[in-house]
């Protein structure tokens, strides 16, 4: 694999980053120093951070899905090189070759995930990380005060079993807002959904997929 | 109007009722007297009722949607001569006609409603009220656990603004697990729909209308 | 009862009004008419009323809570003469006597409530009404990044089963942010507790009164 | 630091575990193999896990908090040698000496947490991980049905952000229900707590440290 350096300060207070191309024709960039820009709530005698303003004010991105040829390439990259772990995956119709993963490098239930696809380097969605099931409500309400175009939800997903909303910006990107999520350890065993039930496991009350969520943003 | 009564006894329980049918062809009795059967933690130094155990578990019936013709009828039967009060309604597209009405006998934001259809005497659904929107994701969870088909939600109406899942039961009935909407007091102004909009009352996050959900059930 | 006439117009927006003394020694006036200032989210096709700005954002006075001698005088008065249901009542150590009531005028589960006491004419808080439990837990965040003095929460009520906390404005007046309490219909038998669980009725989880508490506003 | 090594199969289903004493005196057992028992929803196609029996039903144990003297030694040995990082810590009146510190080794805001004390070898208490603050009320609600000995709460921590209550087992053993608290990275820095504000960073909103938290169980 080909990796390249870029030096430290190419990027707005960041160090020097390693880029190389994933199988599925992604570009990821790694680095290790970031000047600290604070926590939101500062690092002595903080008070708590609450809600007190307009707009869906998620916490953090959470995670993307990525579309791409090569996932079982990606999966041995991420969980045998940067230390990922298989989290959750969904078998085609032949019950053998992964139609998508969910892997995380850290508690959480997802950090990325990866969809079978025939087009390389595509992005399906990025997620956004919301503090309860509540602000879920919240965002979807904001959203349909503003006329965003709401994809699905709320609602739950079977994989994770997070609650989401998935919403299109005014240039068609899918983003998600996303909460919860049960915690995962490296040693838990990955969950596998057949494909007669990617429907659940993608949206676990609606139990199918729908025509909007199959498109490819870009 | 013709009026009949129903002896004390007939049903179970129950006082004398009068039974009259309503403009929409509806059959309708009420009485004064029910045997209290308790309130489910006691009348003495009682316990909080906590959720302890399977089932969705709502706390009580909040209300039903019934179709027919003639609603103007209805309205005026139901707030001149039943103490209800108009909450909400939804104009056809001559702006003038009520497609929908929503009326309350207590501070709930609706206890029946009633949609303008070509068949009288219909049932659309019967509602059940939920303490949270949070014990509406369980419910959500619920149905699918045990595959029962969901017509729509968890999500909001802009109508009451109350949350909400539709729901079948194994016989076809539309059912619906309900939370919130706000207060209402008889003084207040009756909130109106246009045509245009009507799809953005009902399902406030979908803002459109599903095939399902127009079907009648009975 | 002596009573007296207040023109229309000598508070602002509001027709004229009824005042008399209740047997606590509270005044309390009563009115029928009050110019429409709106509903907060209009009433023609309106969008939901999401939280989107700083402060606790209550949606609007609950219930007041008011000290005073003669409390049989005034469920007598509230209840007989202004249409009020009693609903639930705390007894003393005799078992007969009530130490406190808590009436409704509404499906609410309390409107006003009296507790027994040597001085009349007394107010212990005033209470507003908050969406969620979740937004009970926020409004104590800020009550905390604002150092206001918090008497006893977030916590539960028995009686009415609402979740609470009690809190002081700078002037030293209790205020309450409410949620919940169930629906109440005047065919309820009203609720009863005796003397050894009040701890319990008042604050669920501590099962005590605290001295903060006990104490008289006004 | 002396260790010993524990046979595989002298704990049910554990593989051989090393033993040591940390400098508070406590002892610590580390095991790399235990039998897999299933996550409690299936491998394959798993529904969501709802709610659905009595009792309050935590996740998972989420931490334990404990008491000794030399937590600067346990400080160094479990960020050191063990792979955690600090996330809080509270300074005594010097303003240099660690009264407490939190720290973890996954991406939640503690796995396990010191408080120094003249005595070694302590428990404060262990807490058990809840998945919402609604769940934290039920919680407490059955502790209150149940006349459990509730310690505090509901309420928050300023440490961590996340909600709780303390409460006691027949044996006088103190547990906690908790929920939340904000994800941590390895990169963030350490938020510090003064010793005046010890109350608000303990208990966020009665902002002072009650009598019965500072006992120690055992």
């Amino acid at each position: 694999m080909k990796t390249e350096r870029i030096p430290a300060g190419e990027l707005l207070e960041t160090g020097e980053r390693v880029r190389f191309q994933i199988p599925t024709g992604h570009t990821v960039e790694l680095y290790a120093e970031k000047t600290d820009v604070g926590n939101g709530i500062g690092y002595f005698d903080p008070d708590v951070d609450v809600l007190d303003g307009p707009g869906i004010r998620p916490i953090r991105m959470d995670h993307c899905l990525l579309y791409g040829g090569d996932i079982e390439g990606n999966l041995k990259l991420f969980t045998e090189v940067l230390g990922f772990t298989l989290v959750e995956r969904v078998k085609l119709e032949d019950g053998k070759t992964d139609l998508a993963i969910w892997i995380t490098c850290s508690a959480k239930a997802h950090d990325i995930a990866f969809v079978r696809s025939p087009e390389d380097g595509k992005l399906h969605h990025v997620s956004f990380q919301m503090p309860s099931w509540e602000s879920v409500l919240r965002a979807a309400d904001i959203m349909s005060i503003n006329r965003v175009s709401i994809d699905i939800g709320p609602t739950r997903h079977g994989v994770t079993q997070g609650t989401t909303i998935y919403f299109f910006d005014p240039s068609g990107n899918r983003l998600e807002t996303f909460c919860g999520g049960y915690d995962h350890y490296p040693d838990m065993h990955p969950i596998t959904w057949s494909w007669e039930n990617v429907g659940r496991g993608i949206f676990y009350h609606d139990r199918k997929l729908n025509d909007a969520f199959l498109s490819v943003v870009t």
